[in-house]
């Protein structure tokens, strides 16, 4: 079989670039019926119902159906009533009739792809009334895209999947199809908001603010026909390095107004502008610190200048000594964001959200849910997760994330029964991820990554759903038609990828092991004497990080009861965080009832074996999709096992060098 | 005081780079009395014998002396004698008179600058007839410059003096007048041969053979009226990536023919032009392997191009397996140069000269001799040595190289009474360098590494040389009329500074533990489990690399005798190259009669304590020197003792950890 991705320019993007989950045949089952769409004139988001317009009449050309008036006996009716109550949309089946409404054109649209991932079973089912509403009117993507191709990063920071659709050659892009089909992909999966440029902002990025604004409109201009608002990445030195002034203390009367005076011109060019995201204070990036102000004086001087205009101001809450002594072992880089943002609580403007990575460090393969996200009850704040797979295998490695993010959205910070950290969020923040996309043909480097941007989206509108549920909607959609063996197959790849992950990476919640700089591959002692604060301390009788508040840093004691009390004890707490709670011998027995220096050896075997298992099923699948497809997953599963293989020799060897314990099972460790 | 060095152009080189080893000063000896040139016309090198001259012209000028005639009385005479015989110059003192005689030009401005180099105490001594001639004719630098700036290694690979002086903005610099400077500095300590470009040709390099003939052209001539010939390095690949043809196969006819029409535009070019440099088959660069061929199949097809030129090839031995598996102890780096190059013995055509590394790895703090130097006895072999301090302290450390060298190039590979690394190499070879400058102010980035400079050009002349006198010499000259306070201390910091870095690096020889890619600063573990044949195998009972015949990789055995049996013990085994032979406990007791743990702590505790007494002794004499050179020196030494402090640490805990053996005098070890 061939691809239906087509070789693009001379810029190396795709001309044509894979469908993801929107190939065109996703949309017969609407497409072969009788669609009436029903849009009062003057209607605001006006380009955002010209879409939903667009979208049917390409469906009903492409198989068959047609568009017809209301009463010309529609199958479908998509109407928008401006005058309905609600965030989300209305869905009754009534006898031969399914109607989808809304009170809004963005919420409408959803409505339209709704129907389109539930397929011939959205018309067929017996009558019925639903409300779909997501939990949450904050559903973003920062892409950390640098204009500029950065010396070491490149076009994007963390980026895995080439360079950015919205930037190339030191500019924006002329060609933005590429930012549009993604803004379509994006909607498709609720997804509302998106900061197009780098948290790192660097000189030219700094730059969109200012004289780039052309630019930015150019942009948003392909993002709002999707109900997408664009949101700018600025750094806190903006006054004094686009502005000319010589501080950028948030209390100093200058900088406010020329915050106010910037926010005006971005909102004068861009009427539906988002906000801006703001990371201060945090690895090398300018902050109020400089200034004697904390985190809140920074943030409410930037809400004030966007308030007048409803924008927001996202501000990171990733905050830390990243030039840590490692000798000092009374620092502990997890505690950071809770010290810095716990005592602020109730100091943030209305219109801040504080954007909080979901465990203490960045983002592990395992690490604790932060304890910052349970200490903030007067603040709005925002879940933050990293689609793209910066240390889960950079998109060489099939890892479905799904399950990992449906762990941390369940968890319940205040023990069984209370909130979960989805409820907690969403009550007057949201949720926010770093994207995976680029310039690839397959949009994310493996096309299985595409699993990831797809069950952020829907998590994000709804986190109770079932990840591997989400899994099978994005396999359906995405190879539509497909033999139930393919289908079936790739479920099997990714369904626990993620837990085949940390089996072959790092052991029980240290983390990293990773080469620095880059992060791919095993370095088991590479940040171990460096300034990052990311240490796991083995030696020859154990490993781990004493964090308890008895013994170690204390971080355990950010916790609400009851984690504090089951972190705080190498006995109560869960085997798979065990090491980044405790420092333990080797001799140590888990819960699994296997010693800690076993476990090591059993789970690097295991892991490696699964990833084994991965390349068997998709060898027995592989002739039944296209062969650029086949090709592209077969090189990447290829890489993944050698790379799992190195992780679990090199994990096995330096902890039997170190231990002198041997493999229970006489396996070869070198 | 203020300095001499005058701030650059917008391409930040010094308008006036420091004068080094040719302060006007010293010329006062020559330039205050009456000179006399005799130059006989029509000389060859005509333009080397203009320089005598103008050098004589510069120096009477500044200093009141005068230009005579021979019959003018003069104190000193420098005169061509074309009919006298040797390589060198000759010094006659015959009452009031000095007279310096040579054959050619170029051994005549040796022996001018022999006279600066002596001072007042050339003219002051008794009678006597001196000659004064190279062991060798081979006296070369190798610039590891790039035209074009590399994304990874910059300008200069391994350069740690700034930029280029060649090069800059991808293209050979308008101005040359740094090159000129630079020239002069190294006729003055006699060196006669310069490769311009970086041993790893890349593409744009790669066509300075080509169409680039005009801009080496341009630098010979700048390089020629210091009697010095440019050479190129090459990539053995050309006639496929410059000529369009499909192989480079060196016994193909159209390879051939390609090679010798590309000699004979490049001498056509320049007609003086020396020899090509050639790293084939290493670390990337392509080679004869390719296409079934020895390195003598490739060296010698390159040769009969040259030869009719009487150019030369110098062909690096440097080849070894830089995708090995860690995993996989049978293979040792160290054994490579010698099993590749020793079969090959003979050969090798007259004018190719094989050049080896000093030591089997790469330029470590402390390696064994190669043995291949002592394995080639009828081929031409130069010995290579790293002036540019890659894994001595990058010029951020002052280390004095002086003594390492001296070391190498007295050892006697059979034993003693039998000849020299010197003697072996000068036979029908000569010496080599990687050069540690660029358009730094002071050239090299650290003032004193300078001293690194002066003391190989010395010791290619005369290996015999004691690197502590040459030392004092190189002082003498660079700070001229300094108190003699100030002459101490810097002879002080730097006399045994070698040992110095050697004791709070790597231990006993096992060498790296070195951050990868950049090799500087220490990270124990940074090679242990990479494809590049650097290991320590330290693990929780011992550490270093068994290389015995009888139980290890066999490296010893490609020693001669004695060396052969001395190496192959742990009980004869110097300590010093230890745990580069063979893998012993941490409590194995050395020579010195300390453990190998105690060993670690000690020396890496004494270490720190050497550079605290560098800092003081510079802190002593800094304000007998000018500004800017004490707060070069000054920063520089500060990175110093903050980077040993670094190297102590780590080192101290990742042996602590492993062995879990406390130090005997209970000092801190984190």
């Amino acid at each position: 079989m061939t691809s239906d991705i087509v070789d693009g320019g001379p810029d190396g993007s795709a001309a044509v670039p894979h469908p993801a989950w929107l190939p065109t045949a996703a949309f017969a089952p609407i497409g072969r019926r009788r669609v009436a769409v029903v849009l009062p004139d003057g209607n605001d988001d006006a380009e955002v119902a010209a879409t939903v317009r667009r979208e049917v009449a390409a469906a009903t050309s492409a198989h068959g159906g047609s568009v017809v008036g209301p009463d010309e006996h529609p199958d479908l009716v998509l109407v928008l009533e401006p005058t309905a109550t609600g965030s989300g949309f209305r869905v009754v089946r009534d006898g031969d009739r399914l109607t989808v409404s809304a009170a809004r054109p963005t919420a409408l649209l959803h409505g339209l792809f709704h129907v389109v991932r539930l397929g011939e079973a959205a018309f067929d089912g017996p009558d019925g009334d639903e409300q779909h509403s997501p939990v949450s009117g904050l559903r973003m993507l920062n892409h950390w895209d640098n204009v500029a191709s950065h010396p070491r990063h490149g076009q994007v920071e963390r980026g895995y999947s080439g360079g950015s659709i919205f930037y190339a050659d030191g500019a924006v892009r002329t060609d933005l199809s590429r930012v549009a089909a993604y803004a379509r992909l994006l909607a498709a999966i609720g997804i509302d908001q998106v900061a197009i440029n780098n948290v790192n902002v660097a000189a030219r990025e700094a730059r969109l603010l200012t004289d780039g604004l052309d630019d930015v409109a150019r942009i948003a201009a392909v993002l709002r026909p999707y109900g997408i608002r664009t949101h700018l990445s600025v750094s806190f030195a903006s006054p004094i390095t686009l502005g000319g002034l010589t501080t950028s203390d948030p209390l100093d009367a200058d900088v406010r107004t020329w915050w106010r005076d910037t926010a005006a011109r971005v909102w004068g060019a861009v009427g539906d502008f988002g906000g801006f995201v703001v990371k201060a204070d945090s690895e090398g990036q300018p902050g109020p610190f400089a200034y004697g102000r904390d985190h809140a004086d920074g943030a409410n001087m930037l809400a004030e200048a966007v308030a007048p205009y409803g924008g927001l101001i996202h501000w990171r809450a990733f905050v830390y000594n990243h030039r840590q002594d490692w000798r000092d072992r009374s620092t502990d880089r997890a505690r950071a964001a809770f010290d810095h943002f716990a005592p602020l609580d109730g100091h943030f403007a209305e219109n801040v959200v504080v954007q909080v990575k979901h465990g203490p460090m960045d983002f592990q393969v395992r690490e604790p849910v932060s304890p910052l996200l349970a200490a903030l009850p007067r603040t709005r704040v925002a879940l933050e997760l990293q689609v793209t797979q910066e240390y889960t295998g950079q998109q060489r490695h099939a890892v479905y994330l799904g399950p990992e993010w449906s762990e941390i959205l369940r968890w319940q910070a205040r023990g069984d029964g209370t909130p979960t950290v989805a409820e907690d969020v969403a009550r007057a923040g949201g949720f926010t991820a770093v994207s995976n996309v680029g310039d690839d043909p397959y949009w994310t480097g493996h096309p299985f990554a595409q699993a990831n941007l797809y069950a952020f989206g829907r998590l994000a509108w709804d986190p109770t759903l079932d990840p591997s549920d989400l899994l099978d909607e994005w396999v359906t959609l995405t190879f539509p038609g497909a033999p139930a063996a393919l289908r079936e197959a790739i479920h099997a790849i990714l369904d626990e990828s993620w837990l085949t992950y940390e089996q072959y990476t790092t052991p029980l919640g240290v983390g990293f092991m990773v080469r620095p700089g880059h992060h791919y591959g095993p370095d088991v002692d590479g940040y171990e004497y460096t300034p990052w604060g990311t240490y796991h301390f083995a030696d020859r009788d154990g490993v781990g990080v004493d964090r308890s508040s008895a013994t170690g840093t204390g971080y355990a004691g950010q916790y609400p009861e009851p984690w504090r009390d089951v972190y705080e004890s190498a006995e109560s707490c869960p085997d798979e965080l065990l090491l980044f709670f405790h420092h333990v011998p080797y001799t140590h027995v888990l819960h699994s009832g296997t010693t800690v220096i076993q476990h090591i050896y059993d789970t690097h075997f295991a892991g490696v074996e699964r990833v084994e298992r991965m390349v068997e099923a998709w060898e027995s699948v592989a002739h039944l999709t296209d062969d650029d497809l086949t090709a592209r997953v077969r090189e990447r599963l290829a890489e993944q096992l050698r790379s799992a293989v190195e992780w679990r020799d090199q994990v096995n060897t330096y902890f039997w060098r170190k231990s002198g314990i041997a493999d229970a099972h006489g396996r070869v460790i070198h």
